[in-house]
């Protein structure tokens, strides 16, 4: 890739988009958007964070990319390709920012005329928050971008799929086969959503912030959480997030008995294997 | 309580002790420490964060205070009191930062003499570090203080422990009955670290940081535990945090089995629940 600036199309201009937008034309890059909501054209183009958008199937848009950015619901992804996929010129790479993968990669692939390319990948950055409005590419420094190929992938889609990834603003970049990546999400991400969504709807008490620490506060910031995404990413993914739950819950009962049964060297040996883990976590400062 | 510096004794300078003395130096108080080590001591003078420290049981210390303060592991809080509480001065008010209160406030009173009382209080604040070395006062600001008094003590001695919090930094000084202490304590701060503790055991990739966001960092910030403190915190308030566990255990089970059958309206709805509740928190800004 050489550094010459791309014309890169996003498709669904929130949160996500809206912050790969605003890093991209930071780059010099022409960035172009197709999504539903007029005003979030209106917005971006206010702060300049695109140079065009429309929220029609604009094939001039369409065919004149390099790389094509979707930044929607996976069926909704699925839907668009099935409708629009042939429009992409011959050797554009179209990737995405879907939190789950087997469920979409191989159906992307499939679709895509001969020429443009999928190649998966899943910025492991966010808020709590949705809209172009709270966009900000400065979640990017810092974080961890997964690229996810398959032995369809071509070393130059890699390529280009990882090149985005450092022009993004992102610390640090690594490759994941598709079922590591989905395996790897559910523990990490999926996980620990629904133990913030338990947490939340196991106490009614309206004064509790009257009386918590940062760590209740931590725990759960990712209780406010966007129910039709994660619903659908939550099903897509049933199978590695129900095995990941009874795993977490296994452990978790473990150290319940363990509490009530008065077996101190059970509950002191489990906290100094989390204390080990999380104290090698820190090891890997910035990211 | 007028504005006149007060004599404080600290007994336990780590980190907590250590937070309290630099706060109180800060707004012209004496401190002075009881601690096992000498070398905190003496960090702690090079610093000026105390103005006398020593390792042994020193009376004139203990006599001259005005306000002692507990930073110690709850038995060891006990056995001190046990031994050395017949020291304190008539009109002594001694409070601690213990984090259980049923198992730990009826000894000590009943344990003290006529004229010096005991007020609990539970400071909301800390860190993943232990030690004066890591004290900051700073942590005080925007959290919670929670006064635990009981019907053996004075609207005075209340008065003084609420004054302290107010002195230490806290933003928000409540009070809370012993019960409800413990029971609120067992939900906002023990069964997170047993969330956070049981996350970490579940899973034994050294990998997974290269991978995470945000939230699996921030939900196992606490996974780094101190654990002959909190096993024994645990077991001083066992029949609360079992129950505690038990109610998350039930969400996360019916959450689980939602996925597993498809149910998403009840998915959605636990979402829901959760968006709404830790708005309602967000709502309440700076602590």
């Amino acid at each position: 890739m050489t550094n010459e600036p791309k014309t890169v199309l996003i498709i669904g201009l929130g949160l996500m988009g809206g912050s790969y937008a605003m890093a991209l034309k930071r780059k010099g890059h022409t960035v172009n958007c197709i999504t539903l909501s007029k005003s979030s054209i209106d917005y971006a183009l206010s702060r300049g964070i695109i140079d065009r958008g429309t929220t029609d199937i604009d094939e001039e848009l369409i065919r004149s990319c390099d790389i094509a950015v979707f930044a929607l619901y996976p069926h909704v992804f699925i839907e668009w390709i099935e409708r629009y996929g042939n429009l992409f010129k011959k050797g554009a790479i179209i990737t995405d920012v879907t939190g789950v993968k087997s469920a979409v990669i191989d159906k992307i692939q499939s679709l895509l005329p001969d020429g443009a390319e999928f190649i998966a990948a899943h910025p492991m950055a966010g808020r709590e928050s949705s809209g172009v409005e709270n966009a900000d590419d400065s979640v990017f420094k810092n974080a961890n971008y997964i690229v996810v190929p398959t032995e369809k992938n071509t070393e130059k889609a890699i390529y280009v799929c990882e090149w985005l990834g450092r022009e993004l603003g992102f610390e640090r970049i690594t490759r994941l086969s598709v079922d590591e990546h989905d395996r790897m999400i559910a523990f990490l991400s999926q996980l620990t959503h629904c133990i913030a969504v338990s947490l939340m709807c196991a106490n009614d008490d309206e004064d509790i912030y009257k009386y918590t620490g940062d760590s209740f506060r931590d725990l759960t910031r990712i209780a406010k959480i966007n129910e039709t995404m994660w619903c659908e990413l939550f099903s897509l993914n049933k199978e590695n997030l129900l095995a990941e739950i009874d795993s977490f819950m296994k452990q978790m009962t473990k150290l319940r008995n363990a509490i009530e049964y008065d077996d101190e060297s059970t509950v002191k040996s489990m906290m100094r294997r989390s204390t080990e883990r999380r104290c090698n976590f820190d090891k890997n400062p910035g990211v």
